[in-house]
């Protein structure tokens, strides 16, 4: 007889970032140093317990009319979720249903191949050159769907938009996603080519430049007939995913945007910093313009520095996988005083 | 030249109940009446905004902690998802993916087929019988799965144990799942079984009986298996979906119980009162041991009574489909003075 166990979907998960407990420099997970907008923690305070007891509104209205206009877009255009990852999971079940291969690049956020699997949908990885750049003839034969990140991660290189622009028009066969997780933190985004394209789907969150990723938000934009789509498909997935309190604080985040910029560019202004003491130190690294260096030190293993980092109470990020990668290790950047003792403890061990 | 059009998921949506923003009599969506526990608010008050920016505890190990606690069975058979929809949603991915059909009820939880269908996952819908009880010869045959909420939505039917335990024991085939979010109302939990049997899973929210639709937790318990099956799945779909905020309140709220037992005690002795003058007004109905009473007048059209209603400010529930039940109105347990208001209303409208 066959038992239930011949009918379960067994997958191989993700692995995110360790959440150590104890206190810990924590520069492995892409957060941002600074606290959300102080606007943020007074809705949370001024929130009416007895509207818990509703659920909340599904169609997210507030926050998407606050998202479309931030955006100067229409709120046709706009689609949210729990983190992007619950966009990115949604993008993926609705628009990547052809027999043909998706594509994306080898060396990218590891989730790609995750969601393929778990969706069983077919992929080829192309492979980033030596400078970690994508090839764009890689991306020239119909396919099944494309999905990039703008800047890549964990690389950190970014491409302009002409770039992209060239991707989207070679594709009307199928939906262009370019995941903009990291786009605040210096690269041009591609929002503009939703007013142009249809098959072309921008998706961000809160988790980096707003110092969120607490809260869960992610959205996309793209032109309203793929927004209903994958509209039609969150609401079949579950029609309650954004609860009351995330709707609130998502809209008074938008609302507070000198804070905003304000933090983005001392994040910048610390990764400059942080480049140019690495580059001392022996590391090389592509040009980030995310909020983490992916650096390789010329003599030393990323293995070794990635577990004297640990000993010292310092977390980076380290990917055994694909091969070529497995000598970098992805550094956030923190506060200031955290990417100096960052380099004193570097200074040590090497 | 295709365009990527072919090759988009379209599906018929859910649609949930409706979210009037006006100030109205709201027994359309099964809410709790009453606000949750003080705790939760003085959770909700005193979180740390600066937290808000990591990432939240991906294992969600205190909520899962005390849920285990709460029910007294292992961590590893505890499983936390976004509201009972995200965990039935993972479970349908995780275990129905048989090429025989999966059973469940053909008045039930509208959501089950709009599963099926997103997930191409075959089914059977097993008519109950004229008093809305569930004949269990129709689930005797092999078959992909089992679904069957206890108490049935929107009958508010519920079955004893031994009747589950019957169909468990009869299906090492597959994965039956008992849906639980109507129990705490009055029926017997079915978590007992999960001791003696490997193929069951029971789901529950913290929507109804909790009083916390807004916050978005449900959870499921099963043997460690199922659970670590489950969680493979989850953490290939997103692995932060329960943000800190709600992570922080689920624990709360549980951490009251006196005042979560003195309030589904209330809604129970105000529906009680409601059956009763529901029957003096000529309403009949099945014996509800949910939140909700779903009742057909002797006269007049449902249709008629729920638009009648709607123009007086009160709104519950009609379903259309499937057909038997279009004479129905799926009434929520509101507080002692809306049931009163329901009741003079109605008596306007007869």
């Amino acid at each position: 007889m066959t038992t239930w166990k011949s009918n379960i979907r067994t997958v191989v998960p993700y692995t995110p970032g360790e959440q150590p407990k104890q206190k810990v420099i924590k520069l492995n997970t892409n957060e941002n140093p600074y606290p959300p907008s102080p606007l943020v923690g007074k809705v949370i305070s001024s929130i009416d317990l007895d509207s818990l007891r509703k659920y909340p509104d599904p169609t997210c209205d507030n926050l998407i009319e606050a998202l479309a206009k931030y955006h100067s877009v229409d709120k046709s255009k706009v689609f949210v979720g729990v983190g992007s990852d619950d966009v990115l999971a949604m993008s993926f079940i609705t628009f990547f249903n052809s027999k043909l291969p998706i594509l994306f690049p080898d060396i990218t956020y590891s989730f790609y191949d995750v969601w393929a699997d778990l969706f069983r949908i077919p992929y080829e990885q192309k492979l980033l050159d030596d400078d970690f750049k994508i090839n764009i003839d890689d991306y020239s034969k119909p396919c099944g769907g494309i999905i990039i990140p703008n800047p890549n991660a964990p690389t950190g290189v970014a491409e302009p938009v002409e770039f992209f622009e060239k991707i989207v028009a070679a594709h009307p066969e199928c939906v262009v996603i370019i995941d903009e997780a990291y786009v605040d933190f210096g690269s041009n985004s591609c929002i503009g080519l939703t007013d142009k394209y249809d098959n072309v789907i921008i998706v961000r969150t809160y988790s980096k430049s707003r110092s969120m990723a607490g809260n869960r938000i992610g959205y996309a934009i793209g032109n309203p007939e793929l927004i209903k789509y994958l509209s039609d498909c969150k609401f079949s997935f579950n029609s309650y995913t954004m609860d009351t309190i995330t709707l609130a604080v998502g809209v008074a985040s938008l609302e507070d945007d000198e804070y905003f910029k304000a933090r983005i560019a001392d994040v910048i202004k610390t990764r400059e910093w942080t480049k140019g003491k690495l580059a001392e130190l022996g590391f090389s690294f592509p040009d980030s313009k995310s909020n983490f260096i992916f650096a390789k030190h010329e003599s030393k293993d990323a293995t070794y520095i990635f577990e004297e980092l640990k000993k010292k109470g310092i977390y980076v990020r380290h990917f055994s996988k694909p091969e070529r990668i497995a000598n970098y290790l992805r550094i956030s950047i923190g506060t200031d005083e955290e990417m100096q003792q960052l380099i004193e403890a570097l200074r040590d061990i090497l």
